[in-house]
């Protein structure tokens, strides 16, 4: 049985995972825009055309290649303005002891402006301690599975990251899915690769619908390619927008 | 049967891996040195210090808090002046399209200045294809298994990892290993968390002595806090690569 996001937010505990949720609910929108551009100007171009049909904004920070902390307070204001959250998807994979260097130091002090960040399982309870003892408030989303073809995450590495999470609720949000992998509704699932109008990138990349997507269990889906390579950025987000949130509607009501 | 260095260096085919074995051979010094401190100043003045005693040094270059494009260019001369090669521990982990753009763009720009990389297998081979797009000469090192307590480098995991590098022998030099994983003489074992007065650091880390690394299989040793933390970093290192080298020889005989 499929609970509404009304629902939800009675089940899910993180600060940050509820702020979501909400964001969900005024906006109408369960659309992750995943930001992959390598200048500033473009990215916070591209934010501010796409913010206003987004809950969720995804970053790879360190493939701008004019970053300065500007861009960071750029679009913190955008997220002001257009109501979503910031997620830096740096993919944490290291021990604990670096992973709260690469976290909260460095030149991009994630920690001091992002709400949610990722990490990998692969490295096991450690990396969950080290970005817990320097997280401010963020959300940790665990990478359960991947949408590149031929990845390891198997139904035992799954079982593991699940594990991780029910250990960590305190900290855990979520997990990076392709399907559904738990029927614990406290924690949401970010489904990427989403495209509706492509199967592939020849480097391992498989896309799904945002139907079906939300069918196989996306609370969040997250779209890269489909919108920044669109002609028409803001029409494109508005439209993958919609077609989530029917598909979260028709999910409701079909039950 | 182990074989020495020089005899490794008519199996192993990449030129970084084969320029690594001549300085391990020209320095007797199999250790690498994980600098993983915050300050630029503080990472010249101790690779200035351990530089004569190491073969390789390990980066972690977005901890560094004030990082230039000259700390690349300063430790490129430190690497041609004391005769060693840099791996930067990106721990890439992500699809091929993104982690092309890690690599290569953003502030860092690490292609253009490491002589070594690694990556989680993960992800699938799309991350070898991905980052091999947009190599300069670099090798690559997959991470087969973690010295992480808990971690998920399960025994079909390792086989995945090794699988991938063979069938990417021009690009993949070697693995990220606790111990040997495979009778394969044309990969290098790089082993990390060697310390000789720890056992672990309360976020997983799981220590091991010199010697114990080199009987399980190291290649190269990889030492951070125990030459960091020291108050001798030149004299401590010495006595890392003293010992590492020494089991080294000592295997070979003992053959």
């Amino acid at each position: 049985m499929v609970k509404s996001f009304s629902d939800r937010l009675k089940c899910v505990s993180h600060p940050k995972a509820q702020e979501l949720i909400n964001i969900i609910l005024r906006k109408k929108s369960n659309l992750c825009f995943s930001a992959d551009v390598t200048e500033s100007q473009k990215l916070l171009e591209l934010v501010d055309k796409v913010g206003p049909h987004i809950c969720l904004l995804k970053t790879h920070i360190d493939i701008v290649s004019d970053f300065t902390p500007d861009l960071v307070t750029e679009l913190r204001k955008l997220a002001k303005k257009y109501d979503f959250l910031i997620f830096e998807d740096r993919k944490f994979a290291d021990l604990g002891n670096t992973v709260q260097k690469q976290f909260s130091e460095g030149i991009y002090k994630i920690s001091s402006w992002a709400d949610f960040i990722n990490a990998h399982v692969v490295v096991g309870p450690g990396i969950i301690t080290g970005l817990k003892n320097v997280a401010h408030n963020q959300g940790l989303i665990l990478i359960a599975q991947m949408s590149a073809a031929g990845n390891l995450c198997h139904q035992a590495y799954i079982k593991e990251a699940l594990m991780m999470a029910e250990d960590n609720r305190s900290f855990v949000c979520g997990f990076i899915c392709t399907e559904s992998v738990t029927s614990d509704e406290s924690f949401l699932n970010f489904v990427p690769g989403v495209n509706f109008s492509s199967s592939g990138d020849g480097l391992g990349q498989q896309f799904v619908s945002p139907s079906q997507a939300v069918q196989k269990g996306a609370d969040v889906i997250i779209v890269g390619r489909g919108i920044y390579q669109s002609s028409n950025p803001a029409a494109t987000a508005k439209e993958y927008k919609e077609l989530a949130y029917t598909a979260y509607l028709n999910l409701l009501e079909s039950e």
